[in-house]
């Protein structure tokens, strides 16, 4: 295998390349030049042109936090099923290594799918030959379990790769909220890891070759596939909609507004453990929503939950998307924002000026068994303390959200999600196993 | 309601022309004029340029079957819950002006997600607003249960819609063929929908529509979200790969070979029953990919199973992908295609000229509950009968396939599929019910 093949992006894939037989080199950046066609999906100029493209890996945070969200996601989490420190971070700089390819749209590992001998079992399982890199992004979490072994497991307890004493204050599982319904299959997790693209084959081959190569460090626990995007998190987006058929994610953190992601979701070297600085945490619910009850509701009952237009988006007794939205405002019925609307309840005026970036996905997992879609949000949210912003927020809605009456909250997990990888040589978690 | 605002498209949606205030015509044609950005996934220039367009949904055969497969699917199956002839056939009417609406990028009906009145619950669930058609088609199904209850259901043996006397011939169960492992939940169903497009929240929309507007008459027995296609089912597109990694369907039937779409896929008015002239048999397999010992096996044996090349796709001892398969072919080691290669098996040649148009998609469902991805191959095959195609193919693979090693089809379901719905007034499944 020559080195020029090494390093042929998927999409340059050809029998000529792959087999050493190209004359000239192929080139990483390549990569990114081989949009062609036309758009898809919720494509808009505004994205940049660079919907096939690459992100950068390498950073002082990891992408596919403040990354523009892409259309599709593929989400795992891992039982960790070792108790050898020494697998564990070996298995972390191998997925290092895989994940920083495969964000360029490269096969996981320079022998690939075809390049480690005919009688070996090829390094790369070949699904995403061809793709383009498709925005690729892969962030890591590392939940409670992993610093003291969680309930019900077999290392319940234990402190089994010495890292309890480092484990944040921020990252405690999720207190049990009004209304919950956890099903622990759909919860929790060692270690989690977040696929975004905007072609789902090659999330799910990301997804899918970390955790093939895993095999006797971690289990898959649960995975989630997303298929619509629900949220925007830059300016340059379109608010996308939620299968209830309102735009979500208006008043959402967006990359650009740099001051609120520094205070809500970037973690400060200062605020607990030190390795932590330049991270966030990632709380993944799982949505179910009842959408046969709420399709049967009037238009006027759905704008009133959610204080918005379903139409525009605008808020209730404005007339645009991005107006402001105004709590107090009153027409001949009384105030146009319900007391108890998502809107007002999940808003940083009534929540002490909390936010949160919202990064989640629309779901549809086959029936429920009853006659019904089993569909719903995937909600995830970065915070820079979910004790501080996630957990009020949400015992805020629990309690009071007249959304409550078509959802229900089936999955639940928190990862700590460590800062990014720097040069040649670092790893996800090399400050955690420093 | 004004005219010009009943016929605007999703992409066109606006608050000026939603509430009628826009003063010229919006018209449906330019739904498919939205498209902007850069390509994603497997877009690809030869695909025409249309990845968001439309594809039309009225002619003499159904969309969806030998049109170029799109990127995404959602497909259901429907068990019919009434006994009442008047609301099954009421439904179809209502079901084939809102598919006709969607498929052109349409809300599901003219007063759609805000114009029914505040006080009536929407007519369109709302979450394709803003979206591209997609080239979204849905096409509809009918199980043998429609016409005489099936087996296990409260209308077990029963003629509930007088058409029993209509079932054709070719419309029975699949036989259980050897290593069938079939979950009851994923299989059969007396309608099925299959939505196809380029944007998976504009077909979940549209099977969510249908099954919103169906409730009473039907409910959701199951359902299956396709991410990624895994045949081409024209010479314009490139061979997708599947789960295993390697290129599928590289000699399925293409469109644009009519002698063999006549041939295999096309019923002819004198095979059996006239209402079935121009539609064709839809015979779907969840099949479970056991992708973790797959991913442990050498390339050798990878390609020993296939009998092609995973780089390539070329047929082994070819060059490329479209060379002609040479089932006789040796090298030094003798036959280059193993006598019990997937290839082989598969081959019209070694089955007697049969042939089947191949539609699938890949899929991934979460977890299995052992540490491994529930993911696979959703099959889906167009046929002129099911009995003489599907059949003695899948009873040859089912008894000597190599790839049975890592493979479980663990649902079933058989559709009569319906000729296409003609000019203004005719229906899915006017000829069955006339």
């Amino acid at each position: 295998m020559e080195a020029d093949t090494v390093e042929a992006p998927r999409r340059g894939f050809s029998r000529r390349s792959l087999f050493g037989l190209a004359g000239a080199g192929v080139v990483v950046g390549a990569a990114a030049g081989g949009a062609v066609g036309t758009a898809v999906g919720r494509a808009t100029a505004a994205d940049g042109g660079g919907m096939a493209g690459t992100v950068p890996f390498h950073g002082s945070h990891q992408a596919g936090i403040v990354t523009a969200a892409q259309d599709r996601m593929h989400f795992v989490a891992f039982d960790v099923i070792t108790d050898s420190r020494e697998k564990l971070v070996s298995l972390l700089k191998t997925w290092t290594s895989m994940a920083e390819r495969m964000s360029q749209g490269l096969q996981a590992t320079p022998d690939g799918a075809t390049g480690s001998g005919e009688y070996s079992p090829p390094d790369d399982t070949g699904e995403a030959l061809g793709l383009d890199p498709s925005q690729l992004t892969i962030t890591i979490g590392f939940g409670p379990g992993l610093f003291v072994g969680a309930p019900g497991t077999p290392a319940e307890g234990e402190d089994r790769f010495g890292i309890a004493a480092r484990k944040p204050a921020a990252l405690e599982q999720m207190p049990r909220f009004m209304l919950d319904a956890l099903d622990p299959a759909r919860s929790e997790g060692d270690i989690c890891v977040q696929a975004c693209a905007n072609d789902p084959q090659v999330a799910v081959h990301a997804v899918r070759n970390l955790a093939r190569v895993g095999f006797g460090v971690v289990a898959v626990r649960w995975s989630q596939l997303g298929f619509g995007r629900t949220s925007s998190t830059s300016t340059t987006q379109e608010t996308p909609r939620n299968l209830f058929g309102f735009k979500d994610g208006t008043r959402n953190i967006k990359a650009e507004d740099s001051a609120a992601v520094d205070d809500y979701v970037w973690v400060d070297g200062a605020d607990d453990q030190p390795w932590m600085a330049g991270g966030s945490y990632l709380v993944a619910r799982r949505i179910r929503m009842q959408i046969e009850p709420w399709d049967r509701t009037t238009l006027h009952e759905q704008e009133r939950v959610f204080g918005r237009e379903k139409g525009s988006g605008a808020p209730l007794g404005q007339d645009d998307e991005f107006d402001p939205l105004d709590l107090q405002s009153k027409g001949p019925k009384g105030l146009f924002i319900d007391e108890d609307a998502h809107v007002r309840l999940a808003s940083a005026e009534k929540n002490g000026g909390i936010q949160i970036l919202r990064r989640g996905y629309n779901f549809t997992d086959g029936s429920d068994g009853l006659g019904h879609l089993d569909a719903g949000l995937f909600f995830i949210a970065y915070c820079r303390d979910p004790q501080k912003q996630f957990v009020p927020l949400q015992t805020a809605l629990s309690r009071n959200d007249l959304l409550n009456e078509y959802i229900t909250h089936v999955g639940s997990a928190v990862f700590a999600v460590p800062p990014g990888v720097g040069g040649s040589g670092d790893h996800w978690g090399s400050g955690l196993f420093a």
